[in-house]
């Protein structure tokens, strides 16, 4: 592309920088920024700066949170003893959306993968294996994605804990509710044939 | 949505102000700024910054500039007899890309539109009609969007145009190159039967 400005430029550099967002789109927000009021854009440029300098992530769970202990694990009406392993805040959000788990989460901060070079040294799992270790928990359950990369990072977990009398389980895959038999891929549906619940079970929960 | 983090919750806000951006995506887009170095952080917010406060437009066309006349409007090469009538920047890099025109462009900052509370007064029209009462321009040629707001406004600056003796078009509409005519809307093809072209007109342009 060729700009007739060099701020306007910059700005769709940086636009474009982030994830899903090419050139084209980058300029159409850029224009849309120019029509507004200076102090919007202001508000705008502080908010994403101050979120930069200012984030904190508690204590206990990993999870973005502005003090240093989070609302979820410093509510005494939650289950300290069960832990939900989730990847980001979006999934705990996503957990909590359910309104079906009353225990803590703890946030791994991405899930292991050898080709964006994150390996389990970046991931919070030595705090968590800190926690089973000095006899905090006693069951995990895994919400990780239904990908490599989640299946990995949960079967590596997995690994070290299997010195450890706790229980440990992976959330539900199957089909979705609402979805059609015949849409439904192979491995889904193969998987949820050999995890098949006793039909009492399955109406009740 | 419920935020663990106030910071968090702002930042989410002001992307999702964004046209065409979500809350899903607005949360997607700012995680990732989190996982960034704060000099990256820092640079984007202050490249959006320093746009809205530093952006100019060219005197003659009206686009975004960095210099008082813009590159196009100050280069001698041009014909600057000639004036294609665009909405906005992007337009104007849309139509240079097909290296078609060598004349000027006016740049209207928008269409007409009702709806958006979008009227004459809020567009460069006074100015296209001062450059034409000076006698600088001998053609005009309308380059807006195919839509209601576009006809709209060529149709409102057209007929300010009446009195004076210039060359006034629009570009043409037709079937897009490589489109099949079974796929095209009856009123394009329409369109583009009463306004056939001899075939030699076609086959040398």
């Amino acid at each position: 592309m060729n700009f007739s400005s060099k701020l306007l430029e910059q700005a769709v550099e940086e636009f474009s920088k982030l994830p899903g967002i090419g050139k084209k789109t980058a300029l159409r927000l850029v224009l849309n920024m120019l029509k507004r009021e200076k102090d919007d854009v202001n508000r705008f440029a502080t908010a994403i700066k101050d979120l930069r300098e200012g984030i904190r992530y508690c204590l206990k769970c990993h999870n973005i949170s502005d003090v240093e202990v989070c609302q979820l694990c410093s509510n005494p009406s939650r289950d300290a003893f069960t832990l939900c392993v989730v990847e980001d805040i979006r999934d705990v959000m996503a957990v909590e959306n359910t309104q079906q788990f009353k225990g803590l989460y703890h946030v791994l901060g991405g899930v292991i993968s050898p080709m964006e070079g994150i390996g389990p040294q970046h991931l919070s799992i030595d705090s968590l294996l800190q926690k089973v270790a000095n006899g905090e928990v006693t069951e995990i359950i895994f919400a990780l994605s239904s990908t490599m990369e989640g299946d990995t990072t949960n079967f590596y977990i997995f690994k070290k804990l299997t010195n450890y009398a706790i229980k440990v389980s992976t959330i539900a895959r199957g089909i979705a509710f609402g979805d059609e038999l015949e849409y439904a891929d192979e491995i889904t549906l193969g998987r949820s044939i050999v995890n098949r619940l006793p039909y009492e079970n399955a109406i009740n929960s």
